[in-house]
């Protein structure tokens, strides 16, 4: 006789239907996907990272094929230490912990800082992927807008555990939070004693401007005394974006006393990433196969931007708004109606074969229906634009139903 | 003006000591330290690897450095379930989850199944990783103990949400569950409906005899029907111990809905695990990397174990009671005093420049505090005992000081 089995963790019954329905896209033959948030494969140095791979085995095996330490390998932590020190951001290794990703970063910092119920403060519509990181801690969240007018940073991150923000091309927006919304949050989350989590996944995608200063950056400002940074912000960067995924190495730059919470938190995570991963990405920082890949990721993702948003330009007013972003990885398209329902606007899309993504997963309440984020970084120009015009027949269906 | 910050998290308050001793361990000059569980690194194949590392880049870029799949390489998993299966044990891709290192595999566990408070009926004494896995959420934990004659699985497991057990050479004791009682664990587990965690990062490495069968090849006799396995046991396994654990790579081999479940915990953890990791654990395994390094380490190790229980035998009796074990890591020592305080002993360890590991950190009440953990696998057989010389000294120091 076999018994009843207990019951998963009650956050597992917190299931959405529209992550089935993505997963569904990946069989369908013509689909056009902008729904994902992928980088293009080829822009990937192979030949380089291939002689980097046997390398870091032939000449480090001990950093390559042991445990590396918890907290990462020093002589990586060194590098992105000194690639993150300003003149007032004082860094040293303290400050710095190795991550298996950027979303490992998540993770742990929900694990340090979350007891249940907590709240989190959140720049809105959130990652969905930060949402899935903490969502069995059973956080609250409070949602905030930087780019409004009202935009009270005290009120928004007093009491939260964490402020949670993607300054740079926000996921799923693309849009980035102007220098002074950037020091009012960095002074507020000192005046209200609040972590502010500065998650950077696109922080390198800058197409068309100079960068803003990191809230890190602006925060150190604000630092006394002439020990390592020590302040509020924790800094989250991964090599995803500018360099390949597969690696899954990231990074937090943090206080001391942050970084060694974090590291607890990993140590009964994984234990430590990937030795053969660090120092792959030790020697593409150091060796230079960064800074060479990225004007070619620059350049192709302009161009890739620039199709899709004349495609929506020349397929999508009637019912569609959006900011044309000066980088990363997406364009957010809200309804010009208020009633829009992306949510059910998406069957439509999937019978005219192409994907979006819903506002209604970036929004930690789940109730935004009227947006949809479009990626544009993994199909060529002309999908790009075949996409925009599939949206354009589904919208027009969609609304002509009533 | 800074606020106060935020506390962390109340498990973070949950320090031990010995954690920090272990730590300042590493600085001490001419320590012999018999008190981690590391593989020896001259076992590597470092030639071999370097050119598989070479060739997954070059030659498998798509899985090497893009976004592999959550649940990892289809390949990698397909290799895997036919590693395992057997002839009542059917296994496909849906029975395998690919984790970053066998650490993740607990995380995941504890993700999946524990919500605040929910009870762990664990073989103890039980691997601190383990412990450090799941004190995020502050389980309770009933020890059972499958060595004594009065053993009863089903008091054991009745009600948990899952057993936790290590029956090849478990981490401390070293010592294997024999095959009568894995069979009335896996009876157990079928009748109370309990899931049961089968931890197995030593099952490569037996010295002097020949494999027990495991919880799951047991379990699959009592399984109906033709489909894929979908028992209670879930199974666990690593590269970490029987080729490098640099490259972060493990698995779990469990029923469908267990591995959709740890999949969705997966997803927000680290994403996926790294592709170039997945790659070369592949090519290791398939190209027989794996095979040829076994020898080379169970020789190694079982002159090493040979070398420190003849030590031990030359200078341990008077105090110490110990099993050979017949594979595995350590050796575990128990005092032939029942009021010994090997907590309390350590810092005498310390004074005469050994490190071991004391039973309170493997007890999840934290209270044995009798024993003592040895390990024999990375240290050279001069050095091991030279340890076990000090060892003698501070425990004689240590019974003298009354």
């Amino acid at each position: 006789m076999t018994a009843r089995r207990p019951a998963f963790a009650r956050w597992l019954d917190d299931k959405n239907e529209i992550t089935r329905m993505f997963l569904a896209a990946g069989s369908i033959p013509n689909l056009v996907n902008l729904a994902g948030g992928l980088p293009e494969p080829s822009t990937y140095p192979v030949e380089e990272l291939a002689e980097l791979a046997r390398r870091a085995v032939a000449e480090h095996p001990g950093d390559a094929l042991s445990y590396p330490p918890i907290d990462g390998l020093p002589a990586l932590r060194d590098a992105l230490a000194a690639k993150y020190a300003t003149p007032a951001l004082r860094l040293t290794r303290d400050n710095v912990l190795i991550t298996s990703g950027g979303m490992q970063g998540l993770d742990l910092a929900g694990k340090a800082l979350l007891d249940p119920g907590a709240l989190i403060a959140a720049q809105s519509p959130a990652y969905l992927g930060a949402l899935d990181a903490w969502r069995p801690r059973a956080p609250s969240y409070r949602p905030f807008f930087p780019d409004r007018n009202d935009f009270d940073p005290d009120a928004a991150l007093a009491g939260a555990q964490f402020g949670y923000a993607v300054p740079n091309f926000s996921n799923p927006t693309g849009k980035l939070v102007g220098r002074d919304a950037r020091a009012a949050m960095v002074c507020a989350a000192r005046a209200t004693g609040t972590w502010l989590v500065e998650d950077d996944p696109y922080g390198a995608l800058y197409f068309d401007a100079a960068p803003l200063p990191s809230l890190q950056e602006l925060d150190a400002a604000h630092e006394t005394g002439d020990g390592p940074y020590d302040g509020p912000v924790v800094y989250m960067g991964s090599l995803s974006k500018q360099l390949v995924p597969g690696l899954r190495v990231g990074w937090v730059i943090a206080a001391p006393e942050m970084i060694a919470a974090l590291t607890v938190a990993k140590q009964g995570s994984d234990m430590c990433t990937s030795g053969l991963s660090q120092r792959i990405a030790l020697d593409a920082l150091e060796g230079g196969a960064v800074a060479r890949a990225l004007p070619g990721i620059l350049s192709l993702y302009r161009a890739r931007r620039d199709a899709l948003c004349a495609a929506m330009d020349a397929h999508l007013r009637p019912w569609w708004d959006w900011e044309v972003p000066v980088g990363g990885m997406f364009v957010w398209a809200v309804a010009r109606d208020p009633a829009m329902n992306t949510d059910a606007l998406l069957d439509v899309c999937m019978a005219e074969g192409v994907c979006v993504s819903p506002s209604s997963v970036f929004d930690p309440a789940g109730e935004d229906r009227r947006a949809l984020r479009l990626n544009f970084t993994l199909n060529p120009e002309d999908k790009l634009a075949e996409g925009v015009r599939r949206l354009a027949v589904a919208t027009e269906k969609f609304v002509a139903r009533g």
